[in-house]
């Protein structure tokens, strides 16, 4: 990072083989490359360093642009939440409780009246005002997200962005006067997912109804879109919730209709975790040499490293000055790299640290007025013209993205694959793929055939695909009894 | 708020003599214009609305974008701080731990190894990572900063964004090798201040060396800006500190410098509230209508209201449509209010919410390619062409800006009177001004006589300028010992 022109004692060189070893190459990654630093002191607390906060705000704010464009407006709630109200929703409070962090106390020993849970999510902040704000069909929709951090005490083991204990998100709620809309805005937020996660981010998703006994709590279906991580393992993106009216119930939520009736509402929220989708985007998009970051989404799209070669060092610079001054004016996020390392060593350095495009310009590049340009997605380097250059990095930053988005999606190509047996979904997780099984039902019924299916293989069941429609045959791989529907089995975060 | 083309029950008329009752007048705007709902339930944690979250987060976008002009690069950090961290630098601890909010409990009764601190300000949280990442010279200066929400169990009476519990702001924190560049970022800030804080927000501040009293706990030195409220009180909206080495050897932060000797750091630390900041900002442009947004930081820079004579509905729309597009792609945030209520309601409601432009277009502007241009802030209305429309919005967005700031200063004229007698502080205070007098000194042994004033005229001393140099003459107002400075006294938030 930029920092006084003196390149300092930071790591450079980084090789690691990812598909050998993903969890050191993830460990790794995020300390040379000052993602974040897990010597803090609380478990699953971790700072975030400025190459992983400004990655992060740039993924926030694409997310952001695509909600606000459907018409979702920002607010702000409080961190607390008062434990009358978290506690309203019976499944609700059972399924967060064992993951809140509480306050009691302040000051000197002074206690609170009520104690105060840090939100794990904040329906039960936000329901008792939806309540006093919604009184008239005129008031609906009403879509509102916000953007926060949220604080679960995991009992599994953090990593860094992937899981910890404090984690950075977007959730959406909003509320509707029918079902209908409700499921209307489920599919919007799959969209979005696959707008922002897929199509910006570089991402490829599989979309899943939820089983019954994997929702959310206090809801009726939960919908997830399921990405696949280096070692096999599938990670939940993000997920959203029909609602239906129980919380609506739970904290009285009610409108007057257009028919004078007073009634109560339907909800939808959605939670895309960005801290969480950063840790999978690391992982998916990294190669051996570190970081491989899509240029929308790069803090720095372009760096610029001066070849000195003599006594040309000031012009050299003023010519490396000329282009980065043209390629900020239109638009693109660019450093000039002119701390007193080697070439080679910012090299490797900005390489490491995903820097999507690199410019290199010494005395035969300012005389053929060229300059070197270097594509960290395929490591590539040739030399261009300076004319037209910043239409050139714009255009070369599509087909990165569209280049990283491919290899991620290519990883997908013979994923699924069909098992009938116990031993064809062993067999298939055992490779890295997904089972796609026939089962009895996702309805709380299908659990027992779950377990039995996690005890014996270690998957577990993600659900019914959205996107396609399947017609189940056969028998359930586990009972035996008619299935009902194709679900898919993976290995999981 | 764009709500599906219905226009609810919400409020469109406001009118409340600002000067006469500001404290009725800010509690009913921070209500009707839906910036904040006081009915959260817990005790000065307050929700914010879409209005006022918007303008925030526009308001941090460009103090952001100065900061990283500046070098200052963005981090964050958890949000729970270890008690063992908090209690490192004594004077700090003292200082902040009757305002800390604590962790012990989570989940069903589990009990935490070590009490966590919602972070009341975050030197320490940071400033032990800071020791592991500072080795050598070659790693100074480090400047980051955060943006988040920070924590403190105030026992004054609370209000919306300008006395809450929970509160949002930057802070940044830095280390330098000497002690001259920590004096010298001390004035960057200042000047920060003045660059976001007046010329972006509009807000005149003076700036001021405040006492040793009056600084920040653990600090050698606090600098702040005070600007002045509706009822007369000055507020203080950033400060600065000089903190010396004290963080840095209470935190065991060391560096090989370039004689290849190990020494301590010194620091800064700067703290822009921007919901305190949003609080002072509304209560000083507003007027009797409501409130009056600079056109910088307005969520919604131009409102377009059709106007229906009859039967031209669809044209009509389809021309405020074109408007729309065509200042959207300018880059101006513009909204078109479609919704059922009346041109007349409409143009209350987005005055009320300070909206700077109103763009009102009917059949008859139609057919002469024109449209009615409103400004909120002198209330003024008149026909413009449609051509050039767009570059004519944004040049009237600069007028009105330095309109509004030019009314704020303007209540500055006069303000500072001088004084040197305590019956002459109480006039000056009782008039809604700040006196100006010769003080025995600034140092520990002039509280005493702060006290005094305190106790017979309510006014608080805020320092010595820092923008001005003065020459004290005379004698203290209340010991009578030789003046060793010219102080500021006023009536404060």
């Amino acid at each position: 990072m930029s920092n006084g022109g003196k390149k300092s004692n930071k790591q450079a060189i980084f090789s690691i083989n990812k598909e050998e070893n993903f969890p050191e190459w993830y460990g790794e990654i995020c300390k040379v490359a000052e993602l974040a630093d897990v010597r803090y002191g609380v478990k699953g607390f971790t700072p975030f360093l400025p190459w992983s906060t400004m990655t992060m705000n740039l993924m926030f704010n694409l997310l952001e642009e695509v909600l606000q464009r459907k018409k979702h407006l920002p607010m702000l709630f409080p961190t607390v939440i008062p434990e009358s109200s978290l506690t309203k929703e019976a499944d609700h409070v059972e399924g967060f409780t064992p993951q809140v962090f509480w306050i009691k106390e302040f000051g000197d020993g002074q206690e609170l009246e009520e104690r105060l849970a840090l939100r794990p999510t904040s329906e039960t902040a936000i329901y008792p005002m939806y309540s006093l704000w919604i009184r008239s069909w005129r008031d609906l929709p009403l879509k509102r997200y916000q953007r926060c951090s949220v604080f679960r005490s995991e009992v599994k083991s953090t990593r860094p962005f992937l899981r910890g204990r404090e984690f950075l998100w977007i959730e959406s709620h909003n509320v509707f006067a029918t079902h209908d809309e409700v499921l209307a805005q489920v599919m919007e937020d799959l969209e979005t997912t696959k707008e922002v996660v897929t199509e910006e981010y570089g991402l490829p998703v599989l979309t899943f109804k939820r089983t019954q006994w994997d929702k959310f709590p206090g809801g009726l279906n939960t919908y997830a879109a399921d990405s696949l991580m280096p070692d096999g393992k599938v990670i939940q993106l993000p997920s959203t919730h029909d609602l239906g009216d129980n919380f609506a119930k739970a904290f009285d939520i009610k409108f007057l209709d257009e028919n004078n009736e007073t009634v109560h509402p339907f909800q939808t929220c959605y939670g895309p975790a960005i801290s969480r989708i950063f840790g999978a985007m690391i992982s998916i998009h990294g190669d051996d040499k570190g970081l491989r970051l899509p240029f929308r989404i790069a803090p720095y799209q372009v760096v610029i490293v001066p070849i000195f070669r003599g006594t040309d060092e000031d012009k050299v610079m003023e010519y490396c000055r000329g282009i980065e001054s043209k390629l900020r004016k239109s638009g693109i996020r660019v450093h000039l790299d002119d701390c007193d390392a080697t070439p080679g060593w910012k090299f490797n350095y900005w390489e490491m640290k995903g820097v999507p495009i690199r410019l290199e310009a010494g005395p035969r590049d300012m005389k053929k007025q060229q300059v070197v340009l270097f594509r960290r997605d395929l490591l590539e380097r040739k030399s261009v013209e300076l004319d037209g250059l910043a239409k050139r990095v714009r255009n070369l930053g599509k087909e990165i993205d569209k280049n990283l988005r491919a290899m991620a999606e290519a990883k997908f190509e013979g994923l699924i694959v069909d098992a009938d047996t116990m031993g064809g979904i062993s067999d298939a997780l055992d490779q890295g793929k997904i089972a796609r099984i026939p089962f009895c039902t996702i309805e709380m019924e299908g659990l027992a055939c779950d377990e039995e299916i996690k005890d014996k293989t270690g998957g577990e069941i993600r659900g019914t695909r959205t996107d396609v429609e399947e017609l189940p045959e056969g028998v359930c791989v586990v009972c035996g009894k008619p299935a009902k529907e194709i679900v898919y089995v993976a290995r999981s975060y």
